[in-house]
Formats: structure tokens, C-alpha cells, sequence
């Protein structure tokens, strides 16, 4: 539907938007590949150097072999000599390579300790690995480190369908989880793009934020308990299903976030919400920014306990999905700022007077320029797609630098605009033939207030890389942001978490990693 | 509004509500006044002699007031020479009484640091406090530690119109604070009785729960930054004003919940919900504690996005409140239990429909024997009244053991029922003439599955409390339930934490403690 041929009308109703999409074919996201996904991975070790193998550590022996063959079941300890463990040391955006020689799949949290046990007596480094989908490198080994996959601890443990508590193995399948509860009338708080690989427990060590954080909040507030195994084995209870529990330290809160360094998560108690039985979704076209920042103002006071989801995208990040799909345009014409908008509520006429509503005032206020509802099931995907698919998008060019930042909002989009004068003055132009630089987007989480800045290369560079780092850190220290939104520290902004913290935090958290991990054993390399 | 007399109706309009409420006369809390408030408390030490003064810590001397007179401004250092120093010494519940014979006021975050750094040299001891309307004997000295009040530090630093993030000194009061936002069109994501004397640093030091945590979620989720000077005096400058940040461990929350035993909050940053443009009430009548489950369960779907407060309270409590009210009751038959519904919308039509609808189902499907709907600010208020009364109301007849505790939800009133029972087994009566024991009452924020179980006596007595302790505590333990749901450890329930956490998690609170409190002088005695 056309907001625009609606500017008279008084409501924007269900019957006229009948005939509004006309999707010529299913968008293929497995059809986007990056270029790269061909190449063998460079080794970790060998891009980067200066990093060198703690010579703390120990190295894993046959015997240590055979003493993790004695503690696992049949088929859950795999050695490179007889298997190819290349899906556990590369990661997801095939940008790090690791060397482990040996992956663990315990089945039990008991497996788990005795494991940990070993290792924390031998000093052997491990990488905890659920779905291995994390964007830092965060979930791979870089030199030798064992891997220990929570790909077989995959049971839903309890569910209470009048509180909404889940009980469930760290490595469960986000979407599995969340079809799971969609059975029972409830809803996984989070979702993401990874949600058909990535593992609760993954998302709870990332402390994940996704589309569904302006809703339903972040982790630190959902997650009601956790088990973990510490470093030297210990098993540490803390799976209460209950909701309100001031007896002592929030430990799980340690964990949740911590990257795999802190222990392994075995196990999450997580509060669900009721699922709504209403989601709409609108698609709109902006002129500015200050626009966008309108209309979210707005969205917030009219659309209040319905609004789900505020993600907005540059004219840039749309072109760039349009390049590679043959999904049809929501909007005809192109606009500066595109807006997805979606509201989840229980009554579907109240939640449709509600956006109506608001539709009619953006459009009313010049707010807008253009914008479209979903009129079912399938076209609030496809205008999903535009929004979800840009990351893969951006990937085919052959590589990206991708900055995954909170800035506060009246500053937010300028980044982007600022990077590309940087690029300009240090005369590397953008989307030229000539030009390693294909592109330079801006889109995210706006209620968040985090911004997906991502710079589309053909090719890796270390010039761009030097004329972009630290100079993005800098100017979101400035602005007092944080270098990682959501995606985490991991190996990629180890180096960098200054730009965020000041030292007497980092000082804190170097202690805190002690009393979990004296030896230095969990996720070596990484996070701080 | 009479529902039984809707019962063929269709809709429960506004219209025929308005004959509803006739209370004759204003509900008087401040009327209510403990029996015990008259007498002089008698000192924890005296009343607890088995608990000693650690000689690790160093005793204050005039040298040590001299020094904070010179880095405090002129008024801000009291000492008992020329102060009555009790408003410090005594908690709200009046059971503790403490010996400081110095408070500090500090006006800064440096001042703050300055004091803990001399504390720390010289090994004094510390209770940081801010309201002192804490529940379990937290926010007073034992023996004689040094009072840190944060009462002068009580300003707004900055509030974000757009994203309703709010920085605020620790000391501001609560519904000062609630008052400033709702100018604004934003609410504190968190209420409780006491919020006229609380400080939003001692609730996020206490990481209270209260009304609205059931609509706003935790303050683990809500509090965005903190900043604290840790027991060294080093400044832990987590301030950040970021919805999302995954850069490191997130050290603020430990400090949320920890009473004050790893360093003295001195600012908070704080995620304000948009305030509700509509607030309804119904008060609603039961038979039996499964339909109170039922009416939960039902709310939770048909209200869904605007359900923000279901709270219960059986027969007992609403007969003690009207003991003391000249409020008429808003029900004219008693019933076994009642419910207190509030929804928080945008839209007053859409509310309406909601909660009607809603009202109208429990009637025909018999879940409720009877209700009213408040039809304006003073029923809503009075309303609100029968429950958040029940404390001060319990509390007349001279003192009262409270539990606050959290159970999964199908058993949550069976500890009512079990206590009256243990107690009648062991010969003791309620309600009568000869007994020490005056009710025995069940009331709480069903959903968050937290029961406040008081037992009201004429005056404390050992032979109940040893009844009831640890018997409580066994009972909660069994069902994995927490015996602190929101009130905290304090003093009050430091011996009882592995009631509800296991020693392998207590063994790393006491390692965390270390790491942030090495010399152990930030709130001694409490806690773990």
C-alpha cells in the first residue's frame, strides 16, 4: 500500500493494502556467498605475528588423548588425525584460522567438569564453541587450544508454561528453541540473523542483542540463572527458575557476556515472554536523519507497548541489498533514510488503529515520504529480508570492515557520513572501478541506539584498515560510545576495549578473570 | 462497579462505574505507627552477642575526624560529641541499632573517593547508606563503623529526551526522582512503598524489586551504568549513558545487590520507560489460590503488552488492613483471596476493551466471585491503598517476622498454609486472646512468583522465631526457591544464604568480595 495515494483518506485499512506487494520471487539468503568462502583461511597466527603461544600452557599429549577418551561417550573426542576439524578452528566470517587438534563434545554437564578439571590440572587451553556463528573470532582457537563443542548438549530441561521459564542445555539451537516455544504460546526474547545455527549459550556468553532487545530487553535482565563449569571443573549451580533472588552476588551476570573466559555455560534458565499474537510490520522512506530520529520519537509515545522492532538503513545499505536480489524494491522510489518498523500486540484491530495512526501522522507531518504495510505473513518477511540481508549483501563485494557500535542518537548517523569525508580527504573515493572501496553504509538497531557501520572492500587492505582504525575507536571515545555494541570483543577488539573503558574498569575485570580462571586456561588471546 | 451484577451484560462501560467507590474518608499511612516505635532499640551487639567486633579494623580517632573535616566541607562531618547520631544508627524496621559515633555527607564523587582512601589506609569500616529504608538491617552500623550518608549528593545530572536514559547522583530520592520524569513523559522503571524516603543508589545497592518489576523488568536489565568508588578509593567510572555495550566484563552489576559491600554507588545511568498515558485498576475477589493462578494466567495472555501489577493477598491481610482503616472495603463479601490488576497503555479506548473483556471472561468462567474497577485517580490511589498497607497495617500489633521469599508459582501459598499448620502443631494459636501470635497472612507480587509471608506478634519471641527459623528457610530450600526474593541479605539473613546458593557459588562471592573489599571494611558483618 501506498502511503502516498492515502494522504486524503482517513484510515489506512487492511483491504486496500490487498494489493500492495508483488514479490516476483522468494529472496535466496544461501544464495548470497561471500568471494572469499573459497579461499583457504590464512592461520591466525600467521596474520597476526605478534601474538605469540602462552608458553604457560601445556600441550595435549596422547595421554591427554586417551584420558578425554576415558571420561566421553564413544564418537565425542575427534583428532585431525583421523578427522577434518576445519568447521571448529575457522570462523563464520572465515576471517581467523586456528590449529586445534582435538575437539571434546561432552553430553553432560558432569563430562564437562571432569574435562575442565583435566585441563585446569594440565594447564591445556580451551575455546568453548556453540554454533561458532560470533563476529570477532571470538569463538575459535588461535594457536592449539582444545575445542569443546556444546553441539551434543542440545536438551530443553524443563519448561513452566504459567511463569514463561525456560530450563535449557547451553548448546539448544536458537531457532529450535524459539519454534519450541512458539508451540506453547511463548516467545525466545532474542532473535537474530544466526538464529538457525547459533546456541543459547553462545548468546548468552556474547550477551547477543539482536531484533528483539528494544522489546524484550537485554540478557542481564531475562536470563534468571545459569550452570557453568569453571575453569578448574567446578561445577557452579546457579539454574534458579525464579525470578526475584537477592541471596548474594549476581555471579551469573559474570558470565553472561564473558566470552568463554570466564568458564563454560552448560546450561541457561531464561524468562520468556508470552508470544504476541499480532506482528505488523511497515516499511518507510525518509529524507534525514533528524527525520528517522522524528519518527522514533513518535513511535515510542503512539505505538508504546506495542512497538517490537525501530531498524533503520541508509540509501546505500538498500542499494547494496538490491544489487544481488531480485526481490522487488517495498518503496518505488529510493529515499536518503528507510525505516522498519514492526509492532507486536494481542489485539490486532487495536494494534491496527494504533499504527494506522501513526502512519497517518508521519505522513501528515512530512515525516515521511513514503512507506508501506505488510499485508501477510510473507511480505512482512520479504520486508524483513531488506533489513536482515544486508550483511550477507555487503559480504559479496569480498570483504568487509564492519564496526559494530552504540553512539548516543543525535550523533549516531554521523559517523557514517563522517568516515566517508575521512575516506574522501585521504582521496580513496567510494563505489569506484578503480577504488578498493565499494561502499560505506550505515544501518542497526536505532532503539538500540547502535549503528552497523560497515565499509564494503573487494579486497582486504591494510591501508584502508590503518585509515580506519583507531580513527573510528577515536571518535566514538569521543562521543563516550562503545566500540562493541553487541557483537563482543573476542580476538578482533581485544586490543581496543580502551577506546570504552577506562583503566580502572579493565584493572577490575583482569581481577575478576583471576578468581575465575587463575591459570589462564579459558579462551586464551582474546576479549581483555 | 459490582461484576456480579454485570453478569449478563456485555460490556463493563465507564459509564456505570462511576457510582462505584464511596470512601469515607482519606486512608491515613502516616497514622499507622508501630507499638515498638516509642521504646528505645537495643543495641545489635547486646541483642546478637555472639557476633564480635572484627579487631582487624582500626578504631576511629579524632586524628581520623580532623582528616575528613579537611576534605569535606564545612557541616558535613557529624560526630556524637555534638550529634544525635540515631537516624543513622537505627534501621526503618527499628530492630538493629548500631554505634557509629561518625557520619560523613559527602557532596561529590572526589570526596567520596577521598574518604575511602583514608578508610582504606587506615582500616576503618564503613556503612555506605541511603534512605536507611531497608528491610533487613543493612544500611545500619553493627558496631561501630563510619556512616557514609548519601543524602547531599542529590542531583540530576542529565536526562536524554529521546532515549530516556537518566544519570542521576545515588542519593536522589526515588519519587523525586519518578517526579521529575513524569514532567517528562518518562517513569522510573522501578516503585515501592518506601519511595518517598529511598535513595535510587540504595535501590540499585539492594537491587529492590517492588510494583513494577513485573512491566519493567529487573534493574540488572534497566541500569545502564554505575559509578562507585571502590573500598581503595579508586573511582570505578562505569557511567555510560549506552543501551548496548559488550566491551568486557559488566562490572556494574555486581555491584547491583550487594548491599554495599564492594564499594559506595555514587551515580547511577538508568533506561526510563515512556510513561503510560493510561493507568486502570480492578480489585478482584477469589475462592481459591488455583484461581489466582488461573486469573494470572489468563492476564497475562489477554493483557498481555498492558499488564503492569498483579498482586494477591489473601483474607487475613485485607482483614488486618481493615482493622486499622476507616477506608471502606472495596468489596462488600470477604473472599479467600484478592487480586490487584493494573494495566499501563497508551490508548484509553483499547485499555478499556482489554480489561473489560478480560473482567468479563473470569466472571463467566467463574474464576472470580466478585470486582471493582477503579473510575478515577482517588479509587486507583485507594485501591493501591489495601495493599500497599498491609505492612505498616501487620506491624501495629507490636512486630512481625517477614519473610520475603520466592517459590515456583503452584506452590507459592502452600507456605501459608504450612505455617499456620507448623505452628498449630506445636500448640500455638492466631488470633487469640492468650497468643503471642497475632495472624499469620500471605500476600506479594504473584507475578514475579514472590510471596511476603508475615506472622505478626504482639512482641518478638524467641520460642516462635526459633519455630519459624530455620524451619522457613528448610521448607524454601527444598522447593529451589530463594529465600530473599528482594529485601536482600542484610544483616538479618547473612546466616542463611545457603538456603538458596551452593557452596561452590558461595565460595566465589567470597572470592569477588576480596577482589573489590581486600581489607574487608565496606559493610562488615552482613551479607555472606
Amino acid at each position: 500500500m501506498r502511503l502516498f495515494s492515502l494522504r486524503a483518506a482517513s484510515t489506512l485499512c487492511r483491504q486496500s493494502a490487498q494489493h500492495t506487494f508483488q514479490f516476483t520471487r522468494q529472496f535466496s539468503c544461501t544464495a548470497l556467498r561471500t568471494a572469499g568462502q573459497t579461499k583457504q583461511v590464512v592461520l591466525t597466527s600467521e596474520m597476526y605475528p605478534d601474538i605469540h603461544r602462552d608458553s604457560r600452557l601445556g600441550n595435549v599429549t596422547s595421554a591427554d588423548v586417551d584420558h578425554f577418551k576415558s571420561i566421553l561417550q564413544p564418537g565425542s573426542v575427534l583428532t585431525d588425525d583421523t578427522e577434518d576439524l576445519s568447521g571448529f578452528n575457522v570462523d563464520s566470517m572465515r576471517k581467523y584460522r586456528g590449529q586445534a587438534r582435538v575437539v571434546l563434545k561432552p553430553r553432560t554437564t558432569d563430562e564437562v567438569a571432569q574435562i575442565m578439571k583435566h585441563c585446569h590440572e594440565r594447564r591445556l587451553a580451551v575455546v568453548p564453541q556453540g554454533g561458532n556463528t560470533g563476529l570477532v573470532g571470538g569463538s575459535v582457537p588461535v594457536f592449539d587450544e582444545i575445542v569443546i563443542s556444546l553441539g551434543l548438549m542440545n536438551k530443553i530441561r524443563s519448561f513452566d508454561n504459567v511463569s514463561g521459564i525456560l530450563v535449557a542445555d547451553a548448546g539448544c539451537i536458537l531457532e529450535a528453541t524459539d519454534n519450541f516455544l512458539a508451540e506453547r504460546g511463548y516467545i525466545f526474547p532474542l532473535d537474530l540473523g544466526a538464529k538457525g545455527s547459533c546456541h543459547i549459550g553462545g548468546n548468552v556468553a556474547t550477551n547477543a542483542g539482536g531484533l528483539r532487545l528494544l522489546r524484550y530487553g537485554s540478557l542481564h535482565g531475562s536470563v534468571l540463572g545459569l550452570e557453568a563449569v569453571m575453569a578448574n571443573g567446578t561445577v557452579v549451580n546457579g539454574l534458579g527458575k525464579l525470578r526475584k533472588d537477592n541471596t548474594g552476588y549476581d555471579v551469573k551476570q559474570m558470565f553472561i557476556g564473558s566470552e568463554g573466559t570466564l568458564g563454560v555455560i552448560t546450561a541457561v534458565s531464561i524468562l520468556c515472554p508470552r508470544r504476541s499474537k499480532v506482528v505488523n510490520v511497515a516499511f518507510l522512506g525518509l529524507e534525514s536523519y533528524e527525520q528517522v530520529q522524528s519518527a522514533f520519537v513518535k513511535a515510542k509515545a503512539d505505538l508504546s507497548e506495542i512497538l517490537s522492532a525501530f531498524e533503520f538503513m541508509d540509501r546505500e545499505s538498500i542499494n547494496e541489498v538490491a544489487k544481488y536480489s531480485e526481490l522487488r524494491r517495498p518503496l518505488d522510489e529510493q529515499h536518503n533514510f528507510y525505516v522498519l518498523v514492526e509492532t507486536s500486540g494481542s489485539n490486532p484491530e487495536h494494534d491496527e488503529e494504533k499504527l494506522n495512526k501513526y502512519l497517518e501522522d508521519l505522513m501528515e507531518s512530512d515525516i515521511i515520504e513514503d512507506g508501506v504495510l505488510a499485508n501477510d505473513e510473507t511480505q512482512l518477511k520479504n520486508l524483513w529480508t531488506w533489513r536482515e540481508t544486508i550483511p550477507e549483501s555487503l559480504g559479496k563485494a569480498g570483504g568487509v570492515y564492519k564496526y559494530d557500535v552504540s553512539i548516543p542518537l543525535p550523533e549516531l548517523y554521523t559517523l557514517v557520513e563522517d568516515t566517508r569525508t575521512h575516506l574522501a580527504k585521504a582521496g580513496i573515493s567510494i563505489g569506484t572501478e578503480d577504488s578498493v572501496v565499494v561502499d560505506v553504509v550505515g544501518y542497526g538497531h536505532l532503539g538500540d541506539g547502535n549503528l552497523h557501520l560497515n565499509v564494503a572492500v573487494k579486497n582486504y587492505d591494510k591501508h584502508i584498515e590503518h585509515l580506519l582504525e583507531p580513527w573510528v575507536y577515536e571518535w566514538i571515545e569521543k562521543r563516550h560510545g562503545s566500540i562493541s555494541a553487541e557483537h563482543g570483543l573476542g580476538f578482533a577488539k581485544k586490543n581496543y576495549i580502551q577506546y570504552s573503558k577506562d583503566p580502572s574498569m579493565i584493572s577490575v575485570m583482569k581481577n575478576l578473570k583471576t578468581v575465575f580462571d587463575p591459570n589462564g586456561i579459558m579462551n586464551p588471546y582474546k576479549y581483555i
